[in-house]
């Protein structure tokens, strides 16, 4: 496979791997960019793109006048690939009550927010979206006449076919349906492309919402071992298509939701072109994709879709508002099948918040937002981290999410997260317990911890989950 | 059976037989109030109630000064119940092509639109939902921390538990999901109370949403015959029952969708026991429950449910705004599973047009436009079954509403109404064809038509359709 990775990054890495191993210490300066740009041979724009990824990632920082110092030295207790037993565990517990009481606990001001994949609500450009609402009010532009068009507001469309036309998919606005969030748009693929009973192979670990929406239709799941790195394992899976009769698969190619991580382009490529060969459709979630951590976009498999077999998901829930539940999908050939769905449940999706977010979209502010947001969840991710390392038990493994804003974490001893989850409820802290993304009780010793909801004044609370962690981790020893 | 009918309406009745019997023509005067209640030993009051009722009907008139007037002779060219045999027809055609097209033509201005049962948008609230909106987005009310409760915003529930308890029901705020309109409501409910290849027991004629739904959760119908006045003949699901494994039953008891009916209140006792009795839950849809055409509303099985396996559904589709898509359920026993249907598939119901209508049915101006806007419906009603009978072919049946706003016909001599659907179309009117609403290809002969869109600036369109409807009637007779 060609090393597609940009000149910029590559170097970054290298200085990474330099201050992991001890040549820059913290608070230490790293060579001026003139002259690493001498040593390695790389133009001086090169070398200071590289340190703006560094900076962003919060590894060094800039001071005025002085040039650039390490700010934090990742310590690289980072999760090696591995595949996880199943369990077949009597006290095994249930997805859809744990993801309830997530979905309860996160309305408790009460509770420190590491369990559900909220976005920081500091975060959302709320105020924008209110000014546009009331003029949108004002102009009297919920008349009737446009109100519930099956397939969704045509200005809202446009929006996202300009955004996907930007990151390489061919998708115009007549092949978009906007859902209810990416719950709802992955609902309908799966019911376009499925039928009660067939098999489906997801990511592992995987969302638990996508193991819901699988309970609800009646479709069973088949695991493929994920990477924390490079996502999804394509040679388990073709393995996995030569021997089961697997009816779509589900994946999120950039930044799965609890690993963090980025299918390369060319693997994203050799997936498409692997799965459109056996005529396997691809349901890809791109929820997470504009919430990338290095400079550019990552690409996606719908990018490399000859044949409409990828139907590429995504939503606003995680940067602009989870409340608008405002969601699209591009369901490639199964469009006609997702708009008679979108049709027979709920006839179209509500006009207001559509409108309104499309007119935020129109508006032009949004790439500013996403330049911010991306920097803020980037080094929320990092600070977590860190103070992950610093309170958890010694052998504690944490992926390194190259986007999104979820923490996966390894507990080290085999210990059970179900009982760190209980421990830390009563303590007035919400975690997501590992076995919740695996349908067969794997991960028992995982927890996924929410980044968005980190910041210096929530420390204190990470500090208290790892003296839990501690406890019980000191406690299961003999 | 007790007679339950109040004595005004009763009284109504029989001044109305008289003047479909001729005693007093169009433009004659009706007994004064004080005659009337003098000749039939009724008071004053019950007089004058009666009077209103038919006065409200369109049927007569108030002239100042004078006394009431005979404005209308209905004709009584109405449906008897019948029952319709299936079609095992090779050139049937697809509900899902036709209903597509029909939400496609209802948003083409240049369209008569008879077809989709759209709301009168001059009858809609718009711009004081508009006034709220802009309200609510000034004050900030669309903040993160309320958004995406998976049941829906408090204010909302509590609003819909204060109206079902002023009807009757037993349901409180948290015994209520708010959902994306009526639809969703109706699928989370079969999907809660069967497996795919349940068979489910259905209205005969239904609404086309419902098999559009019941096709899409690959379930199967099984059709009951259905009085144009009383509804859902409770013999016939009872014999059903009996001889088939019927898993649900789903009926709109009030203002069936295409005949208008509505069932006794001790009919609907009475199929509230029979099914609890047998252990089979009933999904009630009561999207137009509140445009009766009577003095009062009528009640709902829901009303005598006893073990929680009634399901209600309705929405604010049809009198606040269809474009809003705010529809909620009390599923009785099924809450749970119900709310985790809906936490899996969407998350939760948009925030803005929840929160929107919780304040406009708050601002007290609910009961007063809905007076309004029965008023209006019920003489639209009229109105379009008076142009039918005036313009299409002799021999034409009509169902009478009691409520809603659509209009059931039977064409004469057995008129395929596919043919008319497409002369309709090219000559720029959109009716929905009686094949839509029978999974088994009844009802070929029959169309419904949107009364909603009836004025006396679309009489024209009317008389124009009833042309065709004549002209494929006379070709088609030897």
């Amino acid at each position: 496979m060609e090393n597609r990775t940009p000149l910029y990054e590559r170097f970054a890495h290298e200085l990474e791997e330099r201050i992991l191993a001890g040549t820059f210490p913290e608070g230490s300066r790293v060579p001026a960019l003139r002259e690493s740009a001498a040593q390695h041979s790389l133009s001086l724009s090169t070398v200071l793109q590289a340190y703006r990824l560094l900076e962003t990632r919060g590894i060094i920082e800039a001071r005025p006048q002085s040039g650039y110092y390490v700010k934090y030295r990742p310590r690289k207790v980072l999760l090696e690939p591995c595949s996880e037993p199943a369990r077949d565990d009597p006290t095994r517990v249930s997805i859809d009550d744990l993801s309830m009481r997530l979905y309860r606990d996160k309305h408790d001001p009460d509770f420190a927010q590491f369990g559900a994949a909220t976005p920081d609500p500091a975060l959302l450009p709320t105020a924008k979206l209110n000014r546009l609402l009331a003029e949108l009010a004002r102009e009297g532009r919920f008349a009737e006449d446009r109100s519930t068009l099956t397939e969704g507001c045509e200005e809202l469309r446009v929006q996202v076919a300009q955004r996907a036309f930007g990151y390489g998919c061919d998708v115009g606005p007549n092949d978009i349906v906007i859902t209810a969030g990416c719950s709802e748009a992955m609902s309908f693929c799966l019911q376009a492309a499925c039928s009660p009973g067939d098999l489906i192979a997801i990511e592992s670990p995987t969302y638990f919402g996508i193991l819901l929406i699988l309970e609800s239709l009646h479709l069973t799941a088949l695991e493929i071992p994920t990477n924390p790195t490079t996502g999804i394992s394509l040679d388990a899976l073709e393995f996995a298509l030569e021997n089961h009769p697997v009816k779509a698969v589900v994946a999120m190619t950039n930044f799965n939701n609890p690993l963090g991580s980025c299918m390369p382009d060319n693997a994203k490529a050799e997936l498409a072109a692997m799965l459109s060969r056996r005529g396997v459709p691809l349901i890809e979630n791109d929820i997470y994709g504009e919430l990338y951590f290095s400079e550019h976009r990552p690409s996606l498999a719908k990018a490399h879709d000859v044949d409409g077999s990828v139907l590429l998901c995504s939503s606003f829930s995680k940067d602009i508002s989870p409340g608008y539940r405002i969601g699209w999908v591009a369901p490639g050939r199964y469009l006609n099948k997702v708009r008679k769905l979108k049709m027979a449940f709920t006839n179209g999706t509500s006009i207001l918040p559509q409108l309104t977010i499309a007119r935020y979209l129109e508006s032009g502010g949004y790439d500013l937002h996403l330049r911010k947001i991306r920097k803020a969840y980037a080094q929320k991710s990092l600070g977590m981290t860190r103070a992950i390392e610093e309170h958890f038990p010694k052998g504690t493994r944490i992926a390194e999410p190259q986007g999104g804003y979820v923490i996966w974490v390894k507990l080290p001893g085999g210990l059970d997260s179900m009982l760190l989850y209980r421990e830390a409820e009563k303590s007035r802290i919400t975690i997501a317990p590992g076995c919740m993304f695996s349908p067969t009780g794997k991960f028992r010793d995982y927890v996924r911890l929410n980044a968005a909801a980190w910041s210096e004044r929530t420390e204190k609370d990470l500090a208290r989950l790892g003296r839990l962690a501690r406890d019980i981790s000191g406690a299961a020893k003999p």
